[in-house]
This record gives C-alpha cells, structure tokens and sequence, in this order.
C-alpha cells in the first residue's frame, strides 16, 4: 500500500525516534516525564490559551455542557495531569525484564525478555487529558506514539504535545518519540489506521462508534478496549444487605464508565424479597428500570409504583447506558443467569454475590470475561485499583492481554539466544 | 453483521462445546488425544483412501510433484502424526496456571489465571497433517477450533477431522470442540475471516499471499505467523570458521522453511577473505548468488567464476527466497548491518556471528525480531528446540506474542477477585 507522504514521514520519523527511546535507561525517560510534568505546570497559560479557542468553537457549534467539560482544562485539571506524570515516572520500567529463560541440551542460552512494542498509535476523541496520559505511558514503556484526536481538541491536544516534545528534547530523547496528527480529517484517520508498514499496534479510545470503526478498516492489530456490558447476579444464597450495596455501588457511583454494571440479574428465590428492596434504592437514586416481564409482576405485586419502571425490551439486554439505566432480569437459576451472561457479555467485568462456595466457583470459571468478581462491585476493574498504576485503557478482546493495560501491557517479548557455534542437525 | 446460517451455526456449536472443553480436565484432554493417536492408526486404510482421492484429483489438474508430496499421506507420515499427539499429551497443560496476584489494601484478593482463547479459527494450505497438529494443540489448550484447510486435501482433512470428533465424543467431550468447514469457496473463507462473533482469534498458516489476504479481509484478530526474512551478519570479529559453518546451516540445511537465512550480510575488513571462501562453499551445494557491487568486485578479484553469482535487485534485499537463493551484501560497519537489518527484516530470526562483547550486544539490543543470535544458526527458532513442544507457528506480529507459539500462547487470562462486600468509595 503507499500512504500519503505526511502520514509515511510521520512514520518513518516515530521508527526513527523508537529506536532510540526503546533503548533509552530509565533515568532519562523519567527525566522527560519530570520536564514534562514542570512544563505543564510553567506552561499552563498558553496550554489554557489554546483550550478557551476550542472551547469557544465548541461553543459556537452547538456541543453539548456535558461534552464541553471534558473537553474544558482548568488550572487544577492541569495540575492533576501533572500529577499523573509523576506517578507514571514513579512506576517500575517493565522494559528489559526477562521473563523466562534456560540452556537448551545443546548449550544455547535462550532468555525471553520484555520489550517495547513500538510505534503505539492512539485514536481517541475530545478528551485533551488522554494526549497527556497516553503520550506518558508509552515514553516510559519506551514505545514511540502517534496521536490522532479529536478535532474538537485540535488546539489544546497541540498544546499539551508540545510540552511533551520540549521534555523530550531537553532530556536528549528525540522529540518525534511523540506526534500528534494535526490533519482530523476522517480520511487521514481511515488511513492512519491501514499504516501497518510502521505502527505496530493501534488502541482506540472512546465511545463503540469509534470502537467500531477502527476495527472495521485497520490494518494496523488494534487492541480493542472499554466496551462494558457488565453484569451482577444476585444469587438466591446471596446476603442481601451486601447484595444491594454492591449493586447500587455498580449502577450509581459513576455510571459512565465501562466497569459500571448495565443489567441485574436475581435469582428467582429472593427477588420476591429483594425485587422490591433494591429498585426502590436504586429509583431513589434517580435510576431509570427497564425490568423483564417476571420482575414487573413481583414490583407490582409488592405495590410498586408502575411509574417506577417500565418493561425491557430484547435490546436493552445488550446496551451499555453508561447513565443511569438499568436492565433487571429475574433468573431461575445460576445455570440461567450464566447463560444470560454468555449471551450478552462484552467479557469485560461480571459479578456474583453470594455465600454458596460451588456458586462462586461456577460464576467464576463459567464466566468468560477478563475479571470475574465475587462479593464485590465492578467498579474495581481499574489499573490504579489492580496496583498497576495508570492504565491506558481496559481490554476487552482476549489476544495480547486481557483487563486492566498498564506498563507491561504496552510491552512485547524478545527471544536472545546465545551460542558458541551452534547448528542445527 | 449477518452471517451465512451454515458458517453461524458452526461458529454457536464451537462456542458451546468450547463451554465445555475449556473447563475440561487435563486428564479427559488427554484421553481424547490418545484415542485420536489410536484411531488415526487403526483408521489409516478409510484416511489413505480418503487422501488418494484428493492425489488423483491434484495429479489431474496438474499439480506439481513437490506441492502433491506435501499432500501425500503414507503409513509412516500418519505415524509421526499420529507420534505427534501423544507429545502433546505429554505437554503441561497450561489452562488454570496462576500467573500473579496479591490482596489489595482494601482486602480485595486478585488472581490472574491463564484460560483458553476460546474459538481459534486456522486457516491453511494443502497439507493435511496440520488438521491434526492443530487440531490436537486447540484440544490440549481447551479452545474448540474451525478448521478450513485447502480444497485440494479436502477428502483427507475431513478424514482426519472425522477421527478427532470420534475421539473427542468417546472422551465425553463434544465433538463439536474440532469442525471442519468442508465449502472451500473463497467467498466462505472470506466470511470466516469475518465470523467476529464466535471466532476469538483467527491464525493463517501458509504463504505470503494467504496472510496477506487474512490480515486485509479478518475482522477477527489474526496472529501473523511464518514470514521470515532472516538475515545472519558475520562481523569483522568473527570466527571465519564457525561463522562459514552457521552461514551453511542457515541457508542449506532446510532452505523452504522461516527460519532459514535469506541475506548474508559481511563488514568489509573481512570481506576479501570470507567471501571468495563463503561462496564457493554455498557455490558447490547448490545455492544461487545474488551480490551487491562490492561483493562482485571481490569474487571477481579473488578468480571467482563468473557464472557462480549475479547481481542482486533491490526486490531481493526484500524477499523470502525459502529456496536454495542468497543475497549476499558487504557492510561497511555494524552500524550498517544493523541499518540494513532495519531496513528489511520481517522480525522474526536475525544473527550475528562475532567475538566482540560489544558488538554483539549492540546487535541484540538494536534489532528489532522476535529471536535475535549470536554465534548461532537461525535455524533455532522453533518450539521443539526452544523446548516448548509443538508449536502452531512463529508469531513474527508484535501483539500477543512473538516467536514460537506453544499450548501457553494459545491461552489468555482471566482475573478472579473475591470479596467481602467491598465497593468503591
């Protein structure tokens, strides 16, 4: 395939810069992180500058106050970016760890070590942060980026890219290790994702549309991360004060993010009891129910407003709100609520609450998602909440990794033998 | 995406036995593995039959010797496969190893478990002995696997495949865990590149053209295996010796396969002896010269036939000969070997033959390749001699896995956290 000649020179520049920053010691990546974070800091003034230009286009094209304020930057969302470079600086290097090794019977040394993957390529919508934290993740996992988002955020993105290549620069790293594609165009997006020639690995990062579209036209291997239809099962062995604390917990604490849970599901045996209970909180909480037909006899007969919910259609099963809405389902059995899991699942995160030890054991090992909980909220499928400090996205597909994408996960293997002469026979 | 019924309902019955076998015990894999070996023996006069069918067909429509003898079965071949499974019985079973984890502050316990992929969908050429080795590799760790071999072994495969769902259902496993799709339309085998919704991961094995018509048309994530453009540098420290015998063994001792050396790269202090030497020693076994400018003034210097080389084309520099073709090259420093290296590796094997501590460290940490030498053939690269067993091909992709791809690269992991009610604040 031959690429447009501003997207092959970004390429052939971010090879260029990786195969210096993938050897670089990690003193001087953390320097760079450091420079990084005090230039945030000194800089915030045109970094603000540049924000208040998109923010009036944004304005004037009629986006909504939600969407205007996560593409907003203030001086103490700077600061915490800031700070986020720091703890990334503070995280051990992964690069040069060796995994595995030994002598083979005829004598060569093989080790297996961790390795850069690359040349990262980002896609990502109008969150200017995210240029900030996906550019700090890969410098430390010594990975080259190409960073191409949203035109929303073209001005900020812009400005926070620079920062980094100034640090960059003055840590004696090649300021091509980090690169922002200032052509939005969804041509050039489209075409970013087919240049496999020199980027090893693509990550969207947003809403499924995005998702979608990278997956359909990339070349490039993308690793697919944050679509999250999660489930919990309220099991009938279940301690329903814990049961209905983790369910709110799940569905309100922030109900737009991809860890948050999209359906309930209780166990036949109890939902006449807790039915009642839990939809109560959860309506009170300003949760909209869209309920299966059983649950709407148990609401109705426990007098239940009928304003309170109204009935689930089939595609509600599969929807991911990410607002406060939520599917319930009443189940005959832990055989059907697995079912009902493998049905819909995106293998993101799935619960259980109970206090049967073959129960827990069967959700656990039925259940094909990247983290399977018992007795706990979804919520904690998070880098920082697995100890792995900051992640640069929740993987959802199984090949590469699975769950949580800290350092290591930016990461791939490097086999180096060592002989004395040996061929083979 | 809508899907072909026929290509939907392999896909939902390979994910429905794969319910099963991915939680299978190793004892009940292993029993099925050993009545496939059994079978395939006691069967071999219906899978003879089956394969001398397809060789009247192959001979029929023309096909050349070389390509039918990879066709061919014979008593002795359907041993070895036959040899085969029992090693991969013999193998760790790789499904429920623990790989990290810890209790987190707020009590949360995390368990990072390996499991299977799921459904692995192999796509392949004409030679029906990889129906059974992949189909044993899937079976051992716990992923149902679609087959979808050539049309020319068509008769063979489903003979082969038959004796696996036999196996499979007399271990009390579905038999479903192995299916054969037996349309080998390029339109099916299109749409199974594209069949996202019960494939998990999809591997081509077979040549260039194969891979590259999976990686443009998949949606389902593909593992890119086999190409091997490998170079082996002889650096002006090198033992002359030992650096002719890795040089003859890369290119000579099984020259159609991956690892096998495409480009000899020599430094030029050394040039004016090694390589008059080097070439008439690939000269007199049969191997065809392709020489840079430099190299043909020193082998016409040095009273070297004429008719022993040729000039080599930039397209050489680039191509996977898997034949008895060399391009050879003088560099004028290590510096350019590894440029050169850069230039036109496919990351898979890559050598360096020297004495110099530095020199050889430089090489193994500058090239980017799965497996990086020193002071050994390229040969190596292989799951038997990197002591992980069977192998269903060498990753030369960055994304998942890099090198030789064991029963453990066919598995990804799970994370199991339990609690006690824990939710996030």
């Amino acid at each position: 395939m031959t690429y447009h000649a501003e997207l092959a020179e970004l390429g052939e520049r971010a090879v260029k810069a990786e195969r210096v920053l993938g050897r670089a010691s990690t003193a001087v990546k953390n320097k760079a992180l450091l420079l990084a974070a005090e230039k945030l800091k000194s800089g915030q003034d045109a970094i603000l500058a540049a924000n208040a230009t998109d923010l009036e286009k944004a304005a004037a094209n009629g986006m909504s106050v939600s969407m205007q304020d996560r593409l907003r930057l203030t001086p103490a969302r700077i600061d915490g970016i800031a700070e986020g470079l720091l703890q990334v600086a503070a995280l051990p290097d992964p690069v040069g760890d060796v995994l595995d090794g030994g002598t083979r019977p005829n004598g060569l040394r093989i080790v297996k070590t961790r390795v850069p993957l690359g040349v990262i390529g980002i896609i990502y919508e109008s969150r200017p942060n995210v240029t900030a934290d996906a550019a700090a993740l890969c410098m430390k996992s010594g990975n080259a980026c190409i960073l191409r988002g949203g035109k929303e955020a073209i001005n900020s993105n812009k400005a926070v890219a620079e920062v980094f290549r100034e640090a960059l620069d003055e840590a004696g790293l090649p300021a091509d290790c980090v690169q922002l594609i200032t052509d939005t165009s969804r041509e050039t997006a489209a075409e970013f994702m087919k240049l496999d020639r020199y980027v090893d690995v693509l990550i969207p990062r947003g809403g499924a549309g995005l998702i979608n579209a990278v997956l359909s036209q990339a070349t490039v291997p993308v690793i697919q991360t944050g679509t999250g239809n999660c489930h919990v099962y309220v099991d009938r062995a279940a301690d329903q004060d814990m049961a209905a604390k983790i369910v709110v917990n799940a569905k309100t604490q922030r109900p737009s993010v991809c860890n948050a849970m999209e359906t309930l599901l209780v166990h036949a045996d109890i939902a006449d009891v807790f039915l009642p209970r839990i939809c109560g909180e959860l309506l009170s909480r300003g949760v909209e129910l869209r309920v299966c037909g059983r649950s709407a006899e148990i609401l109705t007969a426990s007098g239940f407003p009928a304003s309170g919910f109204r009935a689930a259609s089939e595609s509600d099963w599969a929807t991911e709100f990410d607002d406060l809405i939520l599917a319930v389902r009443v189940v005959g059995s832990l055989g059907d609520a697995i079912d009902h899991v493998a049905a819909y699942t995106t293998h993101h995160s799935e619960a259980i609450v109970t206090n049967d030890y073959n129960a827990a054991a069967e959700f656990q090992l039925s259940v094909d998602a990247a983290c399977v909980y018992v007795n706990a909220s979804t919520r904690f499928t998070d880098g920082f909440e697995f100890g792995l400090g900051a992640e640069i996205g929740i993987s959802n597909q199984k090949l590469h990794t699975r769950g949580p994408m800290g350092l290591r996960e930016l990461t791939t293997v490097k086999y180096l033998i060592n002989g004395d002469g040996q061929i083979r026979e």
